[in-house]
Parts: C-alpha cells; sequence; structure tokens
C-alpha cells in the first residue's frame, strides 16, 4: 500500500498540524507547566506512570483544541490553561484504563503502562488523574463547565462499555459503531472545544457550534484511526497494524467490507472478529479484503464527509489565524491515513 | 478463637447499627431510588455489573453517615439524598477498581463483579460510576461540595496507589500505614460526614468537627477489618480469611506481630508477605503469631483508640437521637472483630 493523500480539497498542500501547534505555542507551554504541577503526589509511582504516558509523546490534540477554540473567539484570559490540563488529565486516565481493558502492548510507539507496571498500577493512576482533572475544575469553579465535561465523562465510560459489549460481535452495524466512537471519542472532542465558549463567556449557539466543529472532528479523527489500523506500515501513529483485528474490534473498515463480501467472505470475517482467524496471514488477507471491497477507501470518505461537517461548523466565527489553523486540523485529520 | 466482643464501654449491651439504620430509614429509601434511576445506561452491561455489587447486601455505611449527620444538624431539605448517592457511587466505584487490582474473588459473600464479566467490564463500569458521581455532584450545584468530594477522591486514589507500593515491603512502618488507610478509607468516611455540614449551611467548624467524626471512624473501621481478615471463622463479613495475608498486604497486625517477633518469627513474616509463605498452614501460623504477640488485640485497641476520637468530634452537637445513633455506630465498628 502506498502513501496517499486523501485531502478535502484535492489538489491543495499536504495539510499540516503545524499551524494549530505554532498558534497557541506559548499558551501550550502554560498548559504544560499545569499539567506537570498536578500529576504531582507524594507516592512517586504516580508521576513515574502518569509521566510515561503524559511525557510519551502524544500530539496534546484536546487542549490544542481547547487553545485554538479560545483564540478564535478571542479570548484573553488564562482559565483555559488549567482547563486544558483538565481535558489532557480525562484522555490520559481514558488512555490508561483503555490500555488495561485491551492488553495493549504499544502506544506511540512505546510500552504502554500496563506493560512496564502492570494492570493494577496502571488502573489506580488512572483514577488518580481523573480525580485530579475533576479538581482542577472544581478550582476553575464554573458549574456549567463541571457539567460539560462530566457529562463527556459518564458519556466516554458508557462508549467504552458499549465498545465492550460489541467486541467479537460481526453482527455490529454501521449506526452502532457510530454510536460508540461519537461516546467514547467524540464526546471529549466536543467537550474540548465547547469549554472554549463558556470560559469566554459566549453565548449557547457559540457552544453548540463548537461542540458541533469538535463532535465531527471526533468522528473523522477515529475513522481514520481505525483505517489507519489495518495499514500495512506497522510503525503508523506508533500503534500495532491488526490491533483492532487481533483484539476482534468490529470497526467501520470490518463493517463495510463484511456487507459486501461473498459468503466467504463474509465467513472469514466473522472467524476473524470471533477470535478465530489472527494469524499474520489472516491479517493480510483481511487488508486485501478491506482494498477489494473499497472498504477502506470508503471509511476514509466517511471521515471527509464528516470533517466537512466540522469545518461548516465554523462558519459563523471570523476568518482569521485561528479559524485557519483549526481548518487546517480537520484537513490533517482525514488525510493522514496511509 | 472464640466471639469476644470488645466495646468502647465494657459491660454494656453489644452494640449495633440498628438504630443508625432506623434513624435514616426512609432517607435511605430516597437514596435506594436515585441510586437505582441513575445506575442505569443504555447499555445494559452497565446496570447489570454495578447492580450485582450495589444489590449485593452492602451496608451502605457511608451514604447512611451523610444522612444521619444531616439529620444530626437538623437538615430538612432533600439535597442529601442525592449527595448520598454519589457518595455510594463513589465507593461502588472503588470497591470494582480494588477488585480488579487485588484479583479478588469474593466480596460481601459473592463473586466479585471481576470474576463474573472480567476485569475489562469492571474497570470501564467503575470509571462509569465514578463520572456518574460527579454529574450528581454537579447537579446538586455546590462547588464546596464538589470540592470536599473530588479533593477526596484524589486522595483515595493516591492512597490505593501507596498501598500498591507498600504491597509485600514488610518494611512498611505504622506511620506509613495509617498515612494509607486514611487517604484510601478514612477520606471517604470524612467526606460523607462533612458534606452533610454544607448542605446544613453550617459554618466550618461544624465541618471540621463531622470531617473528624468521619475520619477517626474510617479509620476504626479499616483497623478492625484488617484484624478481621485474620479472624479464623472465613465466612465473617463475606470476605475470605486469609486475603490480605496471600495478597501480600502489610495491615498493622502484620506490622506489630513483626515488630515484636523474633528473629525466626521476624524471617517468617517476610517470607509471607515476599509471597513465599501462602499455604493455609503458613496463614494458621500466622493467626497463631498474631494471637501471641498480643498483636490483633492491640490492633483492636488502636482501633478503640480512634473510635472515641470520633465520639469525641461529636461533643460540639445536641443530644438526641442522631446523635446516640452515631455514637453506638462507633461502638459497633470496634465491637465486630471476632
Amino acid at each position: 500500500m502506498t502513501a496517499t493523500v486523501h485531502t478535502l480539497h484535492p489538489g491543495a498542500p499536504t495539510p499540516s498540524l503545524d499551524p494549530l501547534v505554532s498558534l497557541i505555542a506559548s499558551d501550550m507551554n502554560q498548559v504544560n507547566s499545569v499539567i506537570l504541577a498536578r500529576m504531582q503526589s507524594e507516592v512517586p509511582l504516580i508521576p513515574e506512570l502518569a509521566g510515561h504516558l503524559i511525557a510519551g509523546g502524544g500530539k496534546r490534540m484536546r487542549p490544542m483544541l481547547t487553545l485554538a477554540c479560545a483564540r478564535l473567539l478571542g479570548y484573553g484570559g488564562t482559565r483555559h490553561h488549567t482547563l486544558a490540563a483538565t481535558v489532557e488529565f480525562i484522555h490520559t486516565a481514558t488512555l490508561l484504563h483503555d490500555d488495561v481493558v485491551d492488553g495493549s502492548g504499544m502506544r506511540r510507539g512505546k510500552r504502554t503502562a500496563n506493560l512496564i507496571w502492570g494492570n493494577p498500577a496502571t488502573v489506580l493512576v488512572g483514577d488518580f488523574l481523573f480525580s485530579r482533572s475533576f479538581e482542577l475544575m472544581v478550582e476553575d469553579g464554573s458549574l456549567r463547565v463541571l457539567r460539560i465535561l462530566s457529562g463527556a465523562s459518564a458519556i466516554i465510560a458508557e462508549g467504552e462499555v458499549a465498545q465492550l459489549t460489541a467486541q467479537r460481535r460481526i453482527e455490529t452495524d454501521e449506526d452502532r459503531y457510530l454510536q460508540i466512537i461519537d461516546a467514547k471519542t467524540a464526546a471529549l472532542f466536543a467537550a474540548a472545544c465547547r469549554i472554549a465558549a463558556v470560559v469566554a463567556e459566549r453565548n449557547e449557539e457559540d457552544e453548540l457550534a463548537l461542540d458541533s466543529y469538535g463532535r465531527n472532528l471526533g468522528i473523522a479523527f477515529q475513522l481514520v484511526d481505525d483505517a489507519i489500523d489495518y495499514a500495512s506500515d506497522g510503525t503508523t501513529m506508533g500503534k500495532d497494524t491488526g490491533d483492532d483485528f487481533r483484539d476482534g474490534k468490529v470497526t467501520l473498515p470490518v463493517i463495510l467490507a463484511h456487507a459486501r463480501g461473498d459468503e466467504v467472505q463474509r465467513r472469514f470475517w466473522k472467524d476473524a472478529i470471533e477470535g478465530r482467524r489472527t494469524s499474520d496471514a489472516d491479517l493480510a488477507h483481511a487488508i486485501e479484503l478491506l482494498e477489494q471491497t473499497g472498504a477502506v477507501a470508503d471509511t476514509l470518505a466517511r471521515a471527509r464527509h464528516y470533517g466537512q461537517r466540522a469545518i461548516a461548523a465554523l462558519g459563523r466565527f471570523p476568518d482569521g489565524r485561528a479559524k485557519s489553523a483549526l481548518i487546517e486540523a480537520v484537513e490533517f485529520a482525514v488525510a493522514r491515513a496511509y
């Protein structure tokens, strides 16, 4: 498989996260200070384990969104630094628990915390970060922000359980799958953007527009991630290719390929998702079927659809550097695959 | 070992939780309604798994304390129903995660959720309950309550990690152990009591007095639990006797017996805690040493000390049915052993 770039605007230069990163670079230094200061504890294992993941080269996508949305709205205060750190703590807590749940071995190109420190410590440090995130929100003092983020947290957990329930069930359909990623991934993207409107004291329409931007971006992001899991190059994003396949996760590429397959192919997908075909040869065959049936291409087409909706949601906000960076972030998200 | 009752007032009738239970019986019905309504989800596994533990015959000690303290202060509203449910959700979430961390098989005389549904579902449903507890607090709308409970949650998680770090380390001393149980157990007892003063709009002295009552009761409670783990009768509290022993948990009985032992005994404790002596015969020998060195008796004496401090903290509040019930709850807590 070769590296094809799928942009929303064919012919345009390859989109990048750089404009977003440089837009909020000095804000992000503040956020990093908050993160470092507030992941400390008298119990040394906590900063050690949390730091492994937090310092471990993530893109800080969600806090970047909080900062950039605040910039879009011309917010001039400092509350978004604390709240962006809060969002990153929630995200980190869910990643730690995800790794325990999936029994993952690699994330962002590094060994996962559960592999190094074991499941018990990983579960408990996740709990600590989650509690700490609420402490930070309470320090900020906005009940509206608390409502948005506590609601998102409950929805994320619900989505994770729903995903677990759908695991190894080839009957999972596209609607169900979209509900799951809306909850487990898009809800936090949406909340990260929406809280910027709260700190900037904007009206509910602005809140909902940023919620929609974040939610659609989050769905696009997850769809592309799910496609990347079947990329033939195992180094992409530091994740192991085929993790979802081996875990029996029913993602959109699989749903589409299964729906379009003949009887023999559908039997293959059922066997694979139920855990009876997990060899490297099976994975290679799965990748072949995904290509053959256009399932990967169509997953990426769906991602572009949600990307377009994300960009449309920004329509009400003034043009400028922040808006351009947020738009290019969407284009980057959908262009990552392969 | 025979059933000896250790009361704060020798000669008095055996203390019971009944006065506390009947004091808040109608309030507790309201709390149970909130709990049942708010553990629901469109994802059926969530109420199924959560309900197994929540309906599973726990004493609801912490929400009872919130309700009884509110009664002590003459509070006449309904906010304490929501907040007591919140406290129970936090507690349930930590129990679910504890069972995963310890790999426990039995709790309250039933198979644990992780044994029935597996670790992944148990971790995630714990996360859901924890998030839901914050949603409930946000609905209540008091930033002061949010501060108390989010702070307690972070301290609990810190205490759990500290306990994990101390596990299998015979060097853990009494001070360190007390710090750990103050965090992992007493912090939530303290918060459960303290928030009653917030909803009753009392001053900080009243808040701190109830905090002290709950904290000291919590420590007493945990000390007695740790002694019970070495009771010879495996049916006590539905917990398996010797769980702590086999998990290499350094609790006060062990700390005292180790400190008082001769060289051979200290070698035994080191081997046991480091996991090289975990047979039934080893456990029987451990129980013998605990008796011989007076370690169990002194653990219970420590529990009575904290119990007395809990009762003293109630001094500022008016005598009456609520105060008597709260005092008897302390006497019950320290009299449970053996």
